[in-house]
């Protein structure tokens, strides 16, 4: 290997992007309508890269992309793009490279890269797959969103739990096709229920005559069809699975899900978790402009709503605001500092709640915590706040009256930051999408309400 | 099988958490000091759980937990348990549980258990372990912390490029001790350059005659040993990798990392930036009050910082509030929408530079799109305002005024949220820590001197 193909590895940052000068290259031929040189660029790509460029470039360029390098689009790049994008890009396509590009898929691919189509393009990708196939993607269309069912491939490999190590190497030797990738031998009993796996590792190690049920893996667990695909992806890495059964509800084999699956799940499950915390729901970097207003909208309301209930809490201390101006200026303060602690103490809870840390054993010990924490922090910037109090508006008494709204703010920060999520937990609703707008409205009303009716009080 | 394993197994929300019921009956037999019931209760439990169960209960009851169940401690638990709580544990444990637990370890989970603690505890960890198995662990703390030097696994199964499948059979079942867990043979030259990878799969399913080099997977990727890890995580998540060699400056073979490490790796990615988006900083649920006070301290007095900047700004303009109230009623509307779609933009562009899809081919495109995204809501806001400004307060300019203030607002918010992180991204500062702080900043500085200098001009 030359020192120049070292260096491009060696760069830490250039080796797993499409890099700014390759992308430049490919506009560039595009550009000049020179199909041949587009086509050199594109070839040793990886799918996912293809799909990443194709996402951020315009949708004009995009269009003409597509015209020039007609050979060249294949199914796992439409499976790579974004939901959004992957209807227009199948729309722009030619049903016969359409045709081409799904036939190539394994079947769960087939499945994720259509269930979220619209019904006639799902009809027209579905009519050009084999019967056999047809029939397979079908199936896991059949089972509900986002479980394990849809998750799972259906192509398994098996053996009877009984065989020794030398039965199922001459029986994976004569296979015809065996799938693209797979790990484990799952064994089943008569009744096709899977009892254990063996690594394939294992089973090369092992000698002939050794039973496989003696040399099946301590972390064996089967995940019900119906199982919601979030749970999969946590038994996934909490139990550190690479592979596992799938079985219907009489507790026979039907597929098996791979740990590079459960991977795309974890991640998604992240970023819409992340989302959800901001405030912008689903959606991409591609979205169109109407699209996200549409999306983001419902929460900046929500935020208004919330917005004017503080304002009419201030409204209620107009006489007062009128004599001390200083407290209008200071009041913002008081608000902002609560709502930042509480959200930190929300993130907190929320994420526990995912990942399943924040139980009933130790609710009480975290709502403790926080609460101690906010009466820390709100010590200190009360300190600070009313030193900034006297000296700068020369009024020690105000001072004072920060000093405390500040501390009960932010107690009541971190006992609402995490008595509100798992509230919306016990409710059944998603502590991520709606916590931060109560948590912040309670710390809104809390800070204005507080700072400017001990002043009324103290100040008059 | 019965039907009560049936149920317990359908029970989605049961089958992969330590449920509540559970841990009343652990903490009844540690109450009752019933060692044999605990042991009885403990014992079909994955480490992963008994250690999330460690860090659910409380100081005491661990302590008299680890005290009453002597032989259980593996070194697995020891590996899953927060970084925080691992070192208390371990001190509570007698040096002879602890030596056992830790010989039982692969290299890459010792390093994984040591790498954090502190220089007395890793020496007598290190200590206890064979001369062969330190050497390895020595070796991979050499490299620095979080590269894929640190992630790997030093057992490689390899063999040369110019095999068939039937040597590299009879090379396999040879072999006295193969790692526990291994998907792919690795190909190498001559000089122990990974020239490929054969899935076990494949190998079982090709014919003995078939040259290896002739079925290697098309996803081979090296990674270099000191990458990030952040980017190796990337990378499997990328290209669906499964496995993948790790190689060093002389693109030599040293080890190889499974999807399974980069899965964790993923998850504590998205962890921080998560935490990091909402001001917590690392941490997690076990850690002691104090802890968390230092830790959040920093995020809140900055946040003091950005908010007395505002309040700077309102002090400006104390003549006008003195004048009109309706003012301070209404600022904190302008600037709090100012704040949440300033959060919204920022999200998406952070999430987008972590994912590596916004880049230069793209960022005017989201900028725009952010713009107008902003503008568009900013009108919307801005009628529903103007008419809460008239109706409310029956002075028609002032509803003009916050009018057009929420339209700046929220297209310097949109402006801010991309421009803040793609900026902070090049000066080499991680966006998801920063860019909050400095939004927020902006869409309060904004939102506060465009509604009191507009309403100065305009009202008097």
């Amino acid at each position: 290997m030359s020192d120049v193909n070292h260096e491009i590895r060696d760069g830490v940052e250039n080796s797993f992007i499409l890099d700014s000068q390759l992308i430049d290259q490919i506009l560039a031929a595009i550009e000049a309508e020179d199909a041949l040189q587009l086509t050199h660029l594109l070839e040793p790509l990886h799918s996912a890269d293809i799909a990443d460029l194709l996402e951020q470039i315009s949708g004009g360029q995009r269009r003409r992309l597509l015209r020039l390098w007609k050979g060249g689009m294949e199914g796992e790049i439409l499976s790579e793009l974004d939901e959004g994008l992957r209807e227009e890009v199948i729309r722009d396509l030619a049903p016969e490279v359409l045709a081409e590009a799904v036939r190539d898929l394994e079947s769960d691919d087939v499945v994720d890269l259509v269930e979220d189509l619209d019904g006639a393009q799902q009809g027209a990708i579905l009519q050009v797959l084999e019967d056999a196939d047809r029939v397979v993607v079908e199936q896991s269309l059949a089972y509900p969103e986002e479980s394990a069912g849809r998750l799972m491939q259906r192509e398994v490999v098996m053996a009877p739990a009984h065989w020794n190590v030398g039965e199922a190497i001459d029986y994976l030797r004569a296979q015809e096709d065996l799938p693209e990738q797979f790990y484990h031998l799952i064994l089943v009993d008569p009744k096709m229920r899977p009892t254990g796996y063996v690594t394939l590792g294992k089973l090369l190690g092992s000698p002939r005559e050794a039973l496989l049920r003696e040399i099946v893996e301590d972390s064996f667990r089967t995940i019900s069809v119906n199982q919601d695909e979030e749970d999969v992806a946590y038994a996934f890495n909490q139990y550190h699975l690479i592979s596992a059964p799938v079985v219907d509800a009489d507790d026979r084999l039907v597929g098996v899900i791979t740990i590079d699956d459960a991977m795309v799940v974890l991640d998604d499950e992240h970023e819409e978790d992340i989302m959800r915390l901001a405030g912008v729901g689903e959606g991409s970097l591609t979205d169109r402009v109407i699209g996200t207003v549409k999306r983001r909208f419902p929460w900046l309301f929500v935020n208004l709503v919330t917005a004017i209930l503080a304002s009419l809490v201030i409204a209620q201390f107009d006489e007062i605001i009128a004599s001390f101006v200083a407290l209008a200026v200071l009041m913002p303060i008081v608000a902002s500092m609560g709502g930042n602690a509480g959200t930190q103490s929300l993130t907190v809870a929320v994420r526990a709640i995912a990942t399943k840390d924040l139980t009933s054993a130790n609710v009480w010990r975290v709502l403790r915590r926080e609460v101690l924490v906010g009466l820390i922090n709100g010590v200190i910037f009360a300190v600070v706040m009313g030193l900034v109090g006297i000296f700068w508006f020369g009024i020690p008494m105000l001072g004072v009256v920060i000093g405390i709204a500040m501390v009960l703010n932010l107690v009541i920060a971190g006992l609402a930051g995490v008595v509100i999520p798992v509230w919306l937990e016990k409710l059944g609703v998603d502590p991520a999408l709606a916590s931060g707008a109560f948590v912040t409205t309670v710390t809104d009303v809390v800070g204005f309400f507080a700072f400017l009716g001990l002043a009324a009080v103290m100040l008059l």
